[in-house]
């Protein structure tokens, strides 16, 4: 390993220099910090022009009239803050920028701006911004914002403020918010501090941002209520030049999903950021981190672009996992953007906490109870089809009800296309099954699977159970009507890699039950009698298990997606590079279902999560030489779980390829969409596709050992990383022999 | 060393994707394609608005009334294609572009566009544009541009145009420009061509740029010349739904610098590339550059940023170094931009030669022959001041006389200051001697220093001598009103820089006088008349060399860097980070003469050319304490020459920071300039802060030694190049301890 400060230094970092305008909501999202509870978008202090100011919260969703569906609601603005110097305010877009570096350092999570600037008068200042979420305190953010003279004596006033005036894109979510004051009651004097109260209009959850500062030395304090969504407070200060003022800022957000009164909550917070101070709260944070990091870095030797990339898609698992409610789970986005409105979607159990269950197993333990705490909307949604049983929603939210809209917005010409995901991609069920049973089988973790997991395998096999169509005619069970995670082709008849993953869901249902009528057999007979695993059921479960309709191209030997997926026109993706656009986007959404053009990992997928579903090497490497062919890679989850299994194929070149192009859809914005927040999936899988691809790790059935079957990229020296198995951490370090 | 061809690939080459109009400029400079001969910038054939379309060829330089001086000429863009998709012609600032992606192959010096475009009626094609100015055919560049049909059939047409209403940012240099026919006169037949012969209106310099094409199979062809400065051709042809078309295009350059007839020139050029075709263009192209990067490439294993950084900055020396001319040389922003007008300033000889001399010395004694050819130039400056021999212009053209402005343009205010770098800036005379000297002790070119090299030095040493001016007060030499490397403060006194090289001058001249006269007495008579040596100037170069005035603070036991200096108002400029603004720009031109901020390198510079100057190595970084704390970095020339110095003395975690501020200069803009051109200097700066920096490259003397005093960056584990000395080349290769 490298000892230079440098070159280490940009391996943590993320920086940009000068100012592109061009690329602000780009940066906006990648600078996102976190904790697990707040999610704040790098926007700056004193905004700019076009800016997506973003503070989200874990579960605060509401559903406004007239929207399609409810979503994760932005709260005030927290950051909002006005430099003036010389009664002049400070923008980037105006004035003179002499300078400007932004730095999001991962391995301290925090983000640091300097800026030079020279106002029309000509008074030159240094700024330097610096800000996180604490890792140690949820409920608290932590700023520092300094300002020096640089060529003469000035001015300046720091107007800080709550700013209500906050939407999601136009969609207004706040019934009323209000000014609140802290610094009259309760049992703490906070006499410098800001509060907004908001409660929301149709989830009525309640929320209140408050700031306590510490005044820059010398200042003049003067608070401002004029606005009542809008409450400030502005502190002058004559500096001469030379001269540096320093405004800390703490900010709490505290919830109605949280316990205890609100202003009680914000209080406490806020008066123990005062009397701890910022310094012992940054160390704090940094130990925090620092343990973060000691368990979840992948350390790569003679890569810096991978190693980079893989830090900083881990920081934006990592800032995005709830630590301590087991209420509410990680959206396809993060916190970090509007998009898909902050729903829960498979790309968490698949993507994202299997990262988690090896190396933060409280957190993924976490995310797979907000499952369980959902399965009534789950019920709901099965007997609302007609079916027993647990059928988990495509789309998730705090209710887990289902929540994917039905509609698209109007598109330019008018019309709406129906999304059929929310009816159709039921494999959902089975990905969570399939998360509960690698996050016990790693941890064993039986507490949780005996209390809370089995009964989600179970409840859902039994939806499983109802759902199948048994054709008479040809002995088979077959499901139609599905969305496999190839969303190109809607209402396809027998998915393999749903129908896979039912056969295989049964089979581990079963298992499940004899495992717990042998050693938790009270545990057995509750969820026996609740769920009504009657004998009836069991014994059909054993019939689909057996008689499961798969489709195959038995002449080529491999898997047919679904049926009739090799009747669809062919179509040659060779000459159609570089692209970014999709090829739904191009060919349209209804032209592409009659297309051989595939949106994502699907027979691929199956390969990675069921290898032997897909049968044997030379098995695998035929349906891979189809597949991969005719992937769009048109979702971002696609190419980390191509990286992963060409990896296990030993195809060195093509599985670097894709791990680079995983590696770089948010930091390069290589989609184009990263406005809209981080690729969470993506993140999580490119962690899946460098341990469980080039290194290859793998548990032998549930024996205690560890397997290895490497395919370290060529250029990788070592690669080093720690996974927990059975509570035990082990270390992994992989080295190429030296040529 | 990494066999990971898409690692080793990402090391060779520089790409954007998506496209991101708000670098258009930058990008333009640094995919700028030549061979020594051409330089033409990474503009798009189709045009985009605001670009800088720019073709320079060495030496064209005209002189327009009403400018300050003579710059390097635009010629008219040989790049210029319109494709038409079904009428519509394809821009990427219309229509929908899915996919955009360029690379510039430094391996191969190969510039590739490929995009895919949708015009508004929904025709998709995608496109690939590929270009190379052959190194192997000076006057020729190649292009191939195809075209391919993706969702259906379509007409296309390729109006390729020579397009001469092109100017010096709207500076108009040609009067006259017409259209001239190649298929009607000579021995050959060019059937499918354009071309454009133009006068310039002051130099009278000619030039014809003509394009052969190979017409797509099936094409129409139509040619155009209605317009006489843009003569064209159209070749339509229509396509089937995935069908490809493909045009190749010659382009050849000829000028009346160059010997014989322009249009047989040009027919020979285009004949001779119509015969041989694209593909063997191309590889005997490749072939060339393979033997440049042998000789010239310093591999680097362990970081990705410093290999990639010095591959870019060696391809912009090479491109700009003149093959088979020698009468011309390199300016400031090499062939790439308007930058300096196409001036030569000290940066060849000191910043780019080197690394010529020590691994391409053919292209290194080319440059220096430049200086010889314009003796006279110098001689008739220093005739203007009142002084003898040579005294070489501080901005030199394609006459040798002193270009440098007298005046800046009009600044917003309307006010103009005083350019005194060509009244002042006079170390330049010895800067080319302290190159002519590295040369010849490093290549042993007699040949070329006796019948060349010694003439310059001996006869700007006449100069020096005829310059100095006698304290008879303090018993010393002094010399007044001077710009030391150190721009920020002018019409100084005794400049340590100036001073001391010119006192190693003047010893250098008696010892090349005497090795005259010991190896070739014939020459050194016809010198010693010519330029008139007698035993008087040789006596005062003696007396000189004893008592020049090197300005000391003797407590501290530093160089003072001019008389004065020390008695400067101190400014901190610490807190002025981050910054981009040079200090001068931010304090004033006047203001900053009073200022102890330097621009760039002045003391550190002479620690790197002659060390023994500054003394010791305690010397040496007690000087580096004072001196690197108080450089702006404001010119792109001082950060490779900090990071040289500061290997040398050790200082690893400043060196490495330096040398990676001069690598990022032109790949990330960081001083926000390279729209003008390569920072030249810069680049040729970093290889020389890499081999005699970090490798601690010298000679012993004049022995046949080669020392290594190596200093690695931590996590290099090795670095290897290869250095011509007396002809043999010899391969260094340096690898880090294990830890």
């Amino acid at each position: 390993m490298t000892k230079n400060p440098l070159i280490e230094q940009r391996l943590w970092q993320v920086t940009d220099a000068p100012f592109n305008p061009g690329k602000l909501h780009h940066l906006e999202t990648i600078y996102t910090i976190g904790n697990g509870y707040i999610g704040v978008r790098g926007t700056f202090e004193e905004g700019y022009p076009g800016e997506l100011v973003s503070t989200l919260v874990h579960g605060l969703f509401d559903h406004a009239a007239d929207e399609l569906v409810p979503e994760l609601v932005v709260l005030p603005n927290p950051l909002s803050l006005t430099i003036s110097v010389d009664g002049e305010p400070f923008q980037m877009s105006k004035g003179k920028v002499h300078g400007y570096r932004q730095t999001l350092d991962l391995h301290t999570a925090t983000l640091t701006r300097g800026v030079i600037w020279e106002n029309s008068a000509g008074v030159i200042v240094q700024m330097t911004f610096e800000r996180f979420a604490s890792l140690e305190h949820d409920h608290l953010l932590c700023q520092r914002i300094s300002v020096q003279a640089l060529n003469r004596d000035c001015q300046i006033a720091l107007r800080a403020s709550i700013d209500g005036n906050t939407d999601n894109i136009g969609v207004r979510h706040w019934a009323t918010l209000v000014t609140v004051p802290l610094d009259t009651a309760g049992s703490t004097s906070l006499p410098n501090s800001i509060a907004l109260h908001g409660v929301m209009g149709q989830s009525q959850y309640q929320a209140v941002v408050a700031s306590s500062f510490v005044p820059p030395t010398g200042s003049q304090v003067s608070a401002d209520s004029s606005d009542p969504i809008r409450p400030a407070q502005t502190f002058t200060v004559a500096l001469k030049k030379g001269e540096k003022t320093t405004l800390t800022r703490y900010t709490a957000i505290h919830t109605s999903r949280d316990t205890g009164d609100l202003l009680d909550n914000v209080r406490t917070t806020l008066t123990t950021a005062q009397m701890l101070g910022y310094e012992a709260l940054h160390d704090t944070h940094k130990v925090e981190w620092a343990k973060y990091w000691h368990d979840s870095d992948v350390l790569i030797d003679g890569d810096e672009v991978a190693q980079r990339a893989l830090r900083f898609t881990t920081y934006h698992v990592l800032i995005a996992a709830p630590r301590h409610d087991e209420h509410v789970s990680i959206g396809a986005k993060t916190l970090s953007g509007p998009g898909y409105k902050g729903h829960v979607f498979w790309d968490t159990e698949l993507f994202i906490v299997p990262l988690l269950t090896l190396t933060q197993p409280r957190l993924a333990r976490n995310l797979l109870m907000y499952r369980y705490y959902n399965l009534q909307g789950a019920r709901n949604k099965a007997k609302e089809g007609g079916y027993e049983g647990a059928m988990f929603p495509w789309e998730s939210t705090d209710t887990g009800e289902e929540t994917t809209p039905r509609w698209t917005n109007p598109l330019p010409d008018g019309s709406r296309i129906r999304i059929w995901t929310g009816d159709s991609e039921q494999h959902i069920s089975s990905d969570i099954t399939y998360a509960i049973l690698q996050y016990w089988h790693w941890t064993d973790d039986t507490e949780f699977f005996v209390h809370y997991g089995a009964e989600i395998v179970l409840d859902t096999a039994v939806f499983w159970g109802s759902r199948v169509e048994y054709n008479a005619a040809l002995g088979r069970y077959e499901l139609s009507q599905q969305i496999g995670p190839d969303e190109y082709h809607e209402n396809i008849n027998n998915s393999v890699f749903t129908n896979s993953m039912v056969r295989w869901h049964l089979r581990q249902a079963l298992d499940v039950l004899d495992w717990l009528n042998a050693h938790y057999p009270q545990q057995a007979t509750a969820l026996t009698d609740k769920l009504h695993l009657n004998a009836e059921r069991l014994s059909k479960w054993q019939d689909v298990i057996a008689r499961m309709f798969i489709p195959r191209d038995e002449a080529r030997g491999i898997l047919e997606q679904f049926e009739g997926f090799f009747k669809l026109e062919p179509l040659d993706l060779a000459p159609w590079q570089p692209r970014v656009t999709n090829m739904d986007a191009i060919l349209g959404h209804e032209p592409t279902q009659h297309v051989a053009v595939i949106k994502q990992a699907d027979v691929v997928m199956l390969t990675a999560l069921l290898p032997d579903a897909v049968g044997d090497d030379d098995a695998k490497r035929r349906n891979w030489a189809v597949y991969s062919k005719v992937v769009d890679h048109g979702s971002s989850l696609s190419p980390a779980m191509h990286a992963w299994v060409a990896a296990r194929l030993g195809l060195a070149d093509e599985a670097y390829d894709l791990f680079i192009h995983a590696a770089t859809i948010d930091l390069e914005d290589n989609k184009g969409n990263v406005r809209d927040g981080i690729h969470g999936a993506a993140a999580g899988g490119l962690w899946q596709a460098a341990v469980f691809g080039f290194a290859g790790l793998e548990t032998e059935g549930t024996s205690e050992k560890l397997t290895l079957t490497p395919h370290l990229p060529e250029g990788w020296r070592s690669m080093q990383f720690r996974v927990y198995w059975h509570g035990v951490q082990r270390t992994v370090r992989l080295t190429a022999e030296e040529d």
